[in-house]
C-alpha cells in the first residue's frame, strides 16, 4: 500500500519536469528507448520465456499464449512503434483558442498534458512500450499495471526503457510499473486519485467493468463493440456482402468486428443466400429471427441474448426489419455505441442513419473495421473510447491531453 | 428503485427525439418555460413557503435560508436566465473537423448531445431552471436530484417547466426530478450507468466526494477552490493590494475567491502593512508564517492545515517565499487546480508562472474572481471543472456536448 503512495508521489513530482520538457528531449528519449529495446532483445526474450514457462505450467490456452509470446520480430515492432511516435508532431503548448474580453482580459486556451496517467491492461506485453510512448510524447508520467501473466516480460521492457531515459538525463520515474500482483493492490491503484489524473483500462469486458465500478479516478472506458451492419432495401448486394464479409471475418477478436446483421425484408430473399455462400468460407455460424429462417431454414434461431452479444467469434446474429427507422431503433437498443454501418445507395436513408444512430463511429458503405487510430490518420492509438465524456472513438495523442486557460490583464478586478 | 430505472428508460427514449430537435423548437420551449415561470410565480412561491417553514422548524441557519428563499425577483431572474440561454447559438450539429483519407474515406467529426445528464445539487432552487435550460439547449435529457430542503420548490418549478414544454408538444420527460429523499436512492442514482451518460455534482465538498466515490457514471468534478495570489518582488503594490482585496472580499463564499497569499520576501515589508489596512475594512483574519509575523506581529501563526484550506470566509493564509520557483512549488502542492494569480511587472517571471502552475485558470495581474462562464463570455455556466478530463475551468454549453464521427465511403473494406 505504502508503495503505491510513493509511486504516486514520484509520478506527481516528475510530471512538472515533463510538462516543461521540449519536444527534442522527449523525442531523444523515445528514440534511445527504441534503440535499446532492440539491443537488449536477448534479455527481454529471457524474461518472456519465464512468463511463457509459467503460462504452459498453468495450462494457458493457445490464443492467450500467442498474445503473451515475444520474439525478435515483435520486439522490433515495439521499437518501430516508439520511432513512429517520435516522428509525430508535438501538440503540447498548442494554442487552441484565443480571445479578448471587453474589459481587456486576454484569454488563451492552451493544450497541456493530463499529468499522471494510469493504465491497467492484460496479457500483451507490447502494450507496455506502446502506452509508455504515447504518454511520454504527450508529457504525461505513466504508472502501468500489466497482467500478472506478463510480469517478467513487462519488468524487462520497463527496465530497458527506464535505462534509456536515464542515459538521456530523464528521470525513470516517468515510467513506473506496479509489480505487486495482489488484486487488492490493483483496487487500491484505482483509488489513487490524489496522484493520478486519468485511468485507462485496456482489456476484457470484466476488467473494464471492475475499473468503472471501483475507480475514483476519472476513467476512459474502452473496448466492447457490438457492431452492426444494416443492409438497406436499396443496398448494392455485392458491396453489402463484401463489407459484411470483411467486417465479420477479417479479424474476429477485435472490438470493431461486425457481430450483427440487420436486414431489410425487401432485400433478404435475393441477398441472404449470396451472403451465406460468402461466409461459409469461414464457416460463420448464423443465428437469425423468423424472417431470416424462412429464407435460410438451417439458420439457428436467434435469442434476445444474441442481439446483445459481442461474440468475438465466427458467429453472426441476424435481425429482419421493415424500415430504416426500425433498424435504427434496434441498433440503438442493442449496440455498445462503438461502430455501426449502413449499406445503401439512397443518400437520404444514409443521412438519416448517420444522424440518428448513437455511436462513436457511424459508417455509410464502409466496413466497421476502420475504427482505429491509424486508419483515421492519428498516427497512434491508445484505445477506442465507448463513452461520451472527453473522447469518443479512436483516441490518439490529443486525447491524452487536457488544457488550461492563461489570462493576462493589467489589474482587472471584478466589479 | 424501480422508479429510477423507469426514469432512466424515459430519459433514454426521449434523448433520441431531443437529438433530432431543431433549434427553433428548443428555443420555443425555453421561451415558453420562461414565460410560464413568471406567470405562475404565486404557485412557486407557495411551494417555496412550505420549504421555508420546514427550514425554520429545523433551525436552518440564516445563510442557508437565504439561499433557499425564492421571491418574485428571483423567479424573474430564473426566467431571464432561460431567455438568455435561448438567445445563445446552438452548437449541436457543428462540424468540428473534416478530413479525407488516402483510401477515399471522408471522415467528419460532428458535435452531438451527451444524451442523458444527471445533476445532483444542494439547496438553491434556481439551479433547477438553470440546469434544465443548459441541458435542454444542448439537446440533452436531464434527471435532477436537488436537495431535500428545496423539494417542494423544485417540484413546483419542474412542474411549470414540464407544463410549458408539453404545451409546445415536447415530452416532459426531457426534465425529470427525483423526489424520493432517501439517501439510498441518491446512491442508486449515481450507479444508473445504463441510462445516464454524465453526472455533475454541484454543491459542498462532501457532496462532490460522495459522488466521486460512489458513481459508476462518468463524473465532472466541480467546485473546490483553494486559490492563491502570488505577489512577486516586482509587483506593483497598489495593483497587488487591489487584486487581493477584490479576490478575497468581493464575495467570500465562492470557489474563485482567494484563500491564500504567497509573497516574495523582498516586497513584504513595504507591502504587508498597506494590504492589512485595506483588508481591515472587512476584518479579514490573517494567518501567516514566521516571515509574515515578523512584519505583522499580531498575525495568527499559520499551520500546515491552513495552507490546504478553502475557508470561504474572511480569513487569508500567508506564505513567505524567496523565489518565484518556491512560490510555484508551494501553490502546486496545496492548490485544488482551480484559479491562481501572479502579480508582477516582470513578463518573464509572469510567463514562468503561467506555464508552470497546474490549474484550470492561471492569471497574470488579474483577480481570480473572473473564473466564471459569463466573465469568459460563454453566455452560460454549468459549473467550474477542477478535473482535467473532458472540461477544465468554466463550463458552458459546449462542455455539455460530445461528438461522433460520420464516415462516408463507397464500399471500402480493410485489407
Amino acid at each position: 500500500m505504502t508503495n503505491l503512495q510513493e509511486m504516486g508521489k514520484k509520478a506527481s513530482a516528475v510530471k512538472f519536469v515533463l510538462q516543461k520538457m521540449n519536444k527534442e528531449d522527449k523525442n531523444r528519449g523515445l528514440l534511445l528507448a527504441a534503440e535499446r529495446l532492440v539491443e537488449r532483445t536477448e534479455e527481454i526474450l529471457a524474461a518472456n520465456e519465464k512468463d511463457m514457462e509459467a503460462a504452459r505450467e498453468h495450462g494457458m490456452n493457445q490464443g492467450m499464449q500467442d498474445r503473451l509470446r515475444l520474439s525478435a520480430d515483435r520486439i522490433g515492432a515495439m521499437s518501430e512503434g516508439l520511432r513512429q511516435i517520435a516522428a509525430l508532431p508535438d501538440c503540447i503548448g498548442e494554442v487552441m483558442e484565443e480571445f479578448e474580453r471587453p474589459n481587456g482580459l486576454k484569454i488563451m486556451k492552451v493544450r497541456v498534458p493530463m499529468g499522471v496517467i494510469g493504465i491497467i491492461y492484460e496479457a500483451r506485453p507490447n502494450v507496455t512500450a506502446d502506452a509508455f510512448g504515447l504518454c511520454f510524447k504527450t508529457g504525461n508520467a505513466v504508472i502501468l499495471k500489466g497482467g500478472s501473466d506478463a510480469l517478467e516480460s513487462n519488468k524487462a521492457i520497463v527496465n530497458v526503457i527506464r535505462g534509456a531515459l536515464e542515459e538521456c538525463g530523464i528521470s525513470g520515474d516517468v515510467l513506473q510499473l506496479i509489480t505487486d500482483t495482489d488484486r487488492k493492490v490493483t483496487i487500491e491503484f484505482m483509488k489513487l486519485k490524489e496522484y493520478v489524473d486519468l485511468l485507462i483500462p485496456r482489456g476484457s469486458a470484466g476488467l473494464i467493468r471492475s475499473v468503472v465500478e471501483n475507480s475514483t479516478i476519472p476513467v476512459i472506458e474502452t473496448g466492447t463493440g457490438n457492431c452492426h451492419v444494416y443492409v438497406d432495401k436499396e443496398a448494392d448486394p455485392d458491396m453489402a456482402a463484401q463489407i459484411i464479409y470483411n467486417a465479420k471475418t477479417q479479424r474476429i477478436g477485435v472490438c470493431n468486428a461486425c457481430e450483427s446483421l440487420v436486414i431489410h425484408r425487401e432485400i433478404m430473399k435475393a441477398f441472404l443466400p449470396q451472403l451465406k455462400k460468402r461466409l461459409d468460407a469461414h464457416q460463420v455460424e448464423l443465428r437469425g429471427d423468423e424472417g431470416v429462417r424462412e429464407i435460410l431454414p438451417d439458420c439457428i434461431p436467434a435469442t434476445e441474448e444474441d442481439y446483445g452479444k459481442e461474440y468475438l467469434d465466427y458467429i453472426l446474429s441476424l435481425k429482419t426489419v421493415d424500415t430504416v427507422e426500425e433498424a435504427i431503433a434496434h441498433i440503438n437498443q442493442y449496440n455498445t455505441k462503438h461502430s455501426e454501418c449502413i449499406v445503401t445507395e439512397n443518400p437520404e436513408t444514409a443521412e438519416k442513419f448517420l444522424n440518428e444512430i448513437d455511436a462513436a463511429c457511424v459508417y455509410w458503405n464502409v466496413s466497421t473495421r476502420f475504427t482505429d487510430g491509424f486508419e483515421f490518420g492519428f498516427g497512434a492509438e491508445i484505445g477506442i473510447s465507448t463513452q461520451k465524456l472527453h473522447a469518443r472513438g479512436p483516441m490518439g495523442l490529443k486525447e491524452l491531453t487536457s488544457y488550461k486557460y492563461l489570462i493576462r490583464g493589467n489589474g482587472q478586478v471584478r466589479p
